[in-house]
């Protein structure tokens, strides 16, 4: 017997599993029972985080291991995760225990994320690694294709002190210019310079954090253009 | 030709590279050159934290998520993999910086655990996911054997506690009995008492703290007996 809600949600991962039961208890929360998705959610978080790891690997030749790891953890933050699961429609094929439906836990990131993660696992237990790899390629590519390497995660002022860092190149400094308005509504200008490039910028805020930030994007977009 | 070194290498992991240079790049530390085992590193990372997830979930049907994890992290952590690297002679193949070399690179554990992770990165991207596969289990496997999966990671006090707070029982209660001996010496003698099962204990220890495990270990031992 087919049930419709799976039947959909095999269609979106590309993969049809052998096993159904496997799709199941990938799809039941903790709330439900004593067989849930929880030891599913281990297998697959694992499986997930090693194949995005190759795929980025594969994809960015010339990223260290550290620029690596920021962008893979992007990419398996629950937030994603949670986000790719919607448009997987989990929520509709979850088994919830009472209090959880009641709760909205169907709706829940870190419910969906954790499903997400526990039918990658399943899916390995279903057929192999190489099967998970697939799912895998279909629902990450294009998030992977989306990212820009240099930025994700980062604020300005972080990139452009460690990309003039890895040049050897001298911190960039920064000096507050005016500061206008009144006390609850201040404005601060600030200046950013890099001596070694004669780049100065300026960037304003309301406050002398959000000025240097955008000093520091202004510089920073200067420097790798 | 043959590098006896790293034939002796191959022969104890198993596997023969088709592409010596990945094996090579694997064994070469950052303080040798720009290609070196950094980028390997974060693969075989991801690759080795996944296959010992698998193998533990498949030995372990009955621990949770919580468990898995616990023993996991005692598996790839450092000082375990570079034991496990010394046993494969990986220091005497390494290919280090004149520095490094020279204030003992070749037998720091993180450096032999770098290695020893780059290596199974590499026979991932020269083979697979199975051949990686087949040559985390035939290190691992004696690892992962000689697991008591109860205890790893936990003293018994934190052990017997949780254990009665996955049951819902009251947490045992410890009394010092008797602290006997001078002052630089003492002995302290300790009672556990977990009312619900009517078992009492008692551990010596110089410390109340070590008392307090030792009672608790008996506990516990009696309770899961």
């Amino acid at each position: 017997m087919t049930n419709p809600t799976t039947f959909g949600l095999q269609r979106l991962i590309g993969y049809n599993f052998h096993h159904q039961a496997l799709l199941t208890q990938a799809l039941t929360h903790r709330s439900f029972g004593s067989v849930n998705n929880e030891r599913l959610e281990f297998l697959g978080d694992g499986v997930l985080n090693f194949i995005i790891a190759s795929q980025l690997y594969l994809a960015f030749p010339k990223l260290d291991e550290g620029d690596l790891s920021r962008l893979r953890a992007h990419l398996v933050k629950e937030p994603t995760l949670g986000e790719l699961a919607l448009t997987l429609n989990i929520g509709d094929a979850l088994r919830l225990g009472e209090g959880e439906l009641k709760s909205g836990g169907w709706r829940r990131p870190s419910v969906l994320a954790d499903a997400l993660e526990a039918i990658i696992g399943a899916v390995f237990l279903d057929a192999g690694f190489d099967a998970a790899e697939m799912v895998v390629i279909k629902l990450f590519t294009p998030l992977i294709d989306k990212i820009d390497p240099k930025s994700i995660g980062k604020d300005p002022k972080s990139l452009l002190q460690e990309y003039l860092q890895s040049k050897k190149i001298d911190v960039p400094s920064y000096e507050v210019l005016a500061i206008e308005g009144e006390a609850h509504c201040q404005t601060f200008r600030v200046e950013c310079k890099v001596a070694k490039f004669n780049i100065t910028t300026q960037g304003e805020g309301t406050s002398r954090r959000a000025a240097e930030q955008e000093a520091a994007k202004l510089a920073y977009q200067q420097i790798i253009a």
